[in-house]
């Protein structure tokens, strides 16, 4: 049976992908870095590359930010008497508020263009709504979020250097409705920390329809989120090793850590079961991958790539043939990204092409992964597992993103996908 | 800006099948034949086509089985004093049991060769439990059904022909769960009529277990389904007049009905919106299709195709250029199958190439669908839209089958796939 085939019957048929992410999400939902759940997500993939058989099982320690939501997240429409709640989750990595809160009124932005254009007069002691959607009209949704993606990141920095004194950002998703999403912002340097939430998309719509018709609005925000020192975490690191040429590897990897307010099944649960079941298939088909199969489960993705930067440091004299991640979630399999170009392109899409029989043979130009970014800025060749984004930024960082948002066959694909890669590349070691 | 990219963008920007679909199940979920619900959805029907500016709409009589679940759906497990409830749902068209119920002794098969080899003598007054699994490892779920569904078709009437007393088929699902999935089952003639239950997956597996350890079990079996006599019910028929050749036509299509137990979200209530908002994109984007583009929504195609045959006969006059049905839910669109072979096969791929740029350009050998399956017969080229399968027979005739299992931008995306196909295909009306 040719290899694809036997990958796709085994992991389909004898897969463990969808346990194992059940299993995880059991023990440590909400992995947030630096979190006592964080630190049960690496026992747990400890454990379970034990379980698998992998070799040379160790935990490489990173310092990761601490970050804690707190108890008070309120957001509130002040009007008269009357005060509404709104949809929000405090952005990581944001400031609290005073104790009993701020008191500002709110202004609408699409960009920071538009910002700049109210400049400083109209900005300052003002909470400030970063109003602009995600468009719904490109292929990818991966893209449409990049696009849109900033305003969340830099946004608190870009008001702040104009005067506000709070940010509201719409939440990333192509959806109309009331569950907030949050993610990591940034402060920049000698510029004032103010606090950043997001909203969700239908309560900042409705917001900013009010303030086109010339309305005045108040809001209250009050938020006891806040930073601690470092902690120390780790990545986790097993490996099948080399037949042949053991010293060269290739990285399959995803990350360990998650939002603390979700499972974190998708994002990036998913990702991580996908690593180990690649592992775990090609031990089971009985493979013996020339050079050596590294499985990385890395720390902190989501708010400071601390895990990555240690791995990258610690790892700068091994010959990577090749970094493969898996941080699109565990839906249908495309194929992958890459970094590939030319006829290193050309020749990636044949090595993959038996997986077109399976709808998941596509090699896209593109990246790699946040994780692996460093060993791409190596020369590594990079490759990142593509899935059908369409569900994704629907559940992406937030409470939807849970165990019942994944769908086995699916997630099993994954797998069956990231193995096969591995393992033909693997059949490089020595070639190149 | 190119045909394919405008309604791709007029599709995810502006499109209103999601708000379409909610509505259909909201006025007239479980829409069996023959119901009250089914004529709600034909009254839907000629709203919905009136909305959105189609021509020439009626109502194509035709006669349809009438089938109703009843009360009484009641399958035991009698251990001793002990009755333990089985998750159950009668087969569409089974007859129900006497009054009071049957009891028989369970037997297993997977197959019908399994069957006939244990014959008579071990089938006399059993109960018959057929135990073939959807195999897993099919690229294509819709593969693994056909594969397996006569099991549920004519499992009745096959154990009838040995004597068994009534038979319980294992539910049409890949999954191991406890949820039921009905589907129609027929008689043979001058067979005797037994009655007919599907049987969740994991419940079907723990009781072909305990009979292969040697168990004996009795089961007891009740239910009051029954037939009526036939009723008058109707396909909706609305158009698109072609500007240069009115008299050819390309129909698009999906079926009205649906299963009782469940809203028929993806079964196909997104193969009506589909049908539907695809006229709606083509008129919304200032299209002068040159040939008809007519709307069939067909009615029976559960348990009879009688809406079908009806169409087929009062229309095998007309020059049908294509006929495009989508029947395999409202998921991620990957392309059609067709019927064209050869030269002609090229000739679609081509045609659909554009809707590559959005992994929805697959053209595939195979058939168009069942309400469509005449048409096919007479030779005229039928395209069926083909979806990314894997969460299909997860909730395929089971109580799953509600709109918060269909995604907006997979909806939308199909709207957009069958409008393209049906613009470009009414382009060739004149050419051949």
């Amino acid at each position: 049976m040719h290899l694809a085939a036997e990958l796709h019957r085994l992991g389909l048929e004898e897969g463990r992908s969808y346990e194992m992410l059940k299993s995880l999400l059991r023990e440590a939902p909400g992995r947030l870095s630096g979190s006592p759940m964080a630190e049960k997500a690496v026992d747990w993939a400890q454990r379970t590359m034990q379980s698998i058989g992998l070799v040379n099982i160790r935990r490489q320690p990173c310092m990761v930010p601490v970050w804690e939501r707190g108890e008070v997240e309120r957001l509130e429409l002040i009007e008269g008497e009357k005060r509404s709640q709104l949809p929000i989750l405090a952005l990581g990595g944001s400031i609290g508020t005073p104790a009993g809160g701020l008191d500002g009124e709110l202004i609408v932005v699409r960009s920071f263009d538009e910002l700049r254009t109210l400049g400083r007069k109209h900005c300052e002691g003002k909470i400030v709504l970063f109003n602009r959607p995600m468009p719904r009209a490109l292929r990818s949704t991966f893209v449409a979020y990049s696009q849109t993606v900033p305003q969340r990141v830099s946004g608190a920095a870009e008001a702040a250097k104009l005067g506000a004194k709070a940010v509201v950002v719409r939440s990333m998703t192509t959806l109309v409705d009331d569950l907030p999403h949050t993610g990591v912002m940034r402060y920049q340097d000698g510029v004032p920390k103010i606090p950043a939430v997001a909203i969700a998309t239908r309560a900042a719509a409705q917001l900013a329809a009010r303030i086109k018709k010339g309305e005045k609005l108040r809001l209250h925000l009050e938020l006891n989120c806040r930073s601690l020192p470092d902690r120390r975490s780790y990545n986790v690191i097993g490996e099948i090793a080399g037949s042949k040429h053991p010293e060269q590897i290739v990285l399959v990897g995803g990350h360990l850590d998650s939002w603390d307010i979700c499972e974190g099944a998708h994002d990036d649960g998913a990702g991580v079961v996908h690593a180990l079941e690649a592992c775990r298939l090609i031990l089971a088909a009985g493979l013996r991958p020339k050079c050596t199969i590294r499985c990385v489960l890395f720390m902190n993705e989501e708010n400071g790539l601390r895990g990555a930067h240690a791995y990258d440091r610690e790892h700068v004299g091994d010959k990577h043939l090749a970094a493969i991640e898996s941080d699109r979630g565990g839906y249908s399999p495309l194929g992958f990204t890459t970094s590939l170009r030319g006829p290193a392109l050309d020749w990636a899409q044949n090595l993959a092409a038996a997986l077109r029989a399976y709808d998941m043979g596509a090699m896209i130009q593109g990246g790699g992964g946040a994780d692996i970014s460093p060993l791409k800025k190596r020369g590594v060749p990079v490759f990142g597992l593509a899935t059908i984004s369409h569900r994704y930024f629907d559940m992406h960082h937030s409470r939807r993103d849970k165990l019942e948002a994944v769908n086995p066959r699916e997630l099993a694909l994954g797998a069956v996908a990231v193995a096969y890669l591995a393992q033909v590349l693997s059949e490089e070691a020595g070639r190149r």
